[in-house]
């Protein structure tokens, strides 16, 4: 059966895009907008009662959150080989990586628009905004010295946090951390675009209206 | 060979902290005093760059993240049949459960203590603890309604899943938060709470110095 991802424009949904697209699943990506509310629409609640993206949609039912969807396609489609799913180690430490841009890199990033989920004054909101270039930036200064292996994240193998680490690279000039303090992660990223997979799943991504 | 969990007394660690009891892991705990700044002392950050729990020192290294360890010890005793290892999609809800946790709920509850993370203003830090009750409520809500099948977490089987809940929702008053208003929620917890390997554990972290 085919695969239903729902998508937004500049969210972590492109790390689930991008690996469905590398791993040659047949899937469907429907593109929620996020600036139109489409994901408080009842419709969307019902699909996804997070209200968020990204959302896979299978035969078993709808899964979020994109750690799990990233080891869940991997398990789905093994022979593209996009996580180390025969050694336990390995996809602890595959995990561990995902989860720590989940949990900390991701909900650093969040504080710049969607400060309301933790505080309702609007000068909390803006003193939030005023810390995001350091807190990920700290992010990214451990991804840089610790936890990017190199040449890929793992090591010698591309795995699909390849592809979560170039989603959320890719919010570091917005977020106004200069990426050149972190050139490991620069250059990861600056190849990981060139990739003609990565490159087709941004402009499809870029072109929808 | 031995593994060494450091972990800190009303952290997110209990989560691993009763997982590898329940296993019959051969694993030592050791305490780290977060109150005391032990998770910044050289010694620690050497350990766990992070400067965090928890930290699981295994023959091949330091695994953090409890998504990935919970799975991990899992996996290293697959015995205990403490996860749905052999299946796929029951796995990702696994994952699925236990992210959502680690990325929303424990972000949530984090911005009553931990604020700084986020703002440096005094005024934003007050605004959100004030935002906790209803950020940790909600994302309760949904657990409610939604994500907690029952009688356990992924239905009629018992996982580690359980023990992150049971971790999290013992953070509920604390937290402002009422959890008569998630019988489920409450139910759960109570049941796990006289649960022999529960309490032991329990008992272990209340009684360190």
């Amino acid at each position: 059966m085919s695969l239903t991802l729902y998508w937004s424009r500049g969210s972590c949904a492109l790390a689930s895009h991008l690996l469905l697209e590398q791993v040659g699943a047949p899937y469907e990506a429907v593109r929620v907008d996020l600036a139109a509310g489409q994901q408080r629409s009842p419709e969307y609640l019902k699909l996804n009662p997070k209200g968020r993206v990204p959302a896979l949609v299978t035969e078993h039912g709808i899964l979020t959150e994109t750690p799990a969807i990233l080891q869940y396609v991997c398990q789905r489609f093994p022979e593209a080989d996009m996580a180390p799913l025969g050694d336990p180690w390995a996809l602890a430490r595959f995990n561990s990586f995902n989860s720590y841009l989940c949990s900390t890199v991701h909900v650093a990033h969040a504080h710049r628009l969607r400060g309301t989920r933790w505080a309702d004054d609007p000068v909390a909101i803006e003193s939030m905004k005023r810390k995001v270039p350091q807190s990920v930036g700290d992010a990214f200064a451990l991804i840089e010295r610790e936890l990017l292996a190199g040449p890929w994240v793992l090591g010698a193998r591309k795995s699909a946090c390849d592809f979560y680490l170039f989603t959320m690279s890719g919010w570091l000039e917005s977020d106004g951390v200069d990426p050149k303090q972190f050139p490991r992660v620069l250059e990861h990223r600056d190849r990981l675009a060139a990739d003609l997979v990565v490159a087709k799943v941004v402009a499809i991504e870029n072109a929808k209206a």
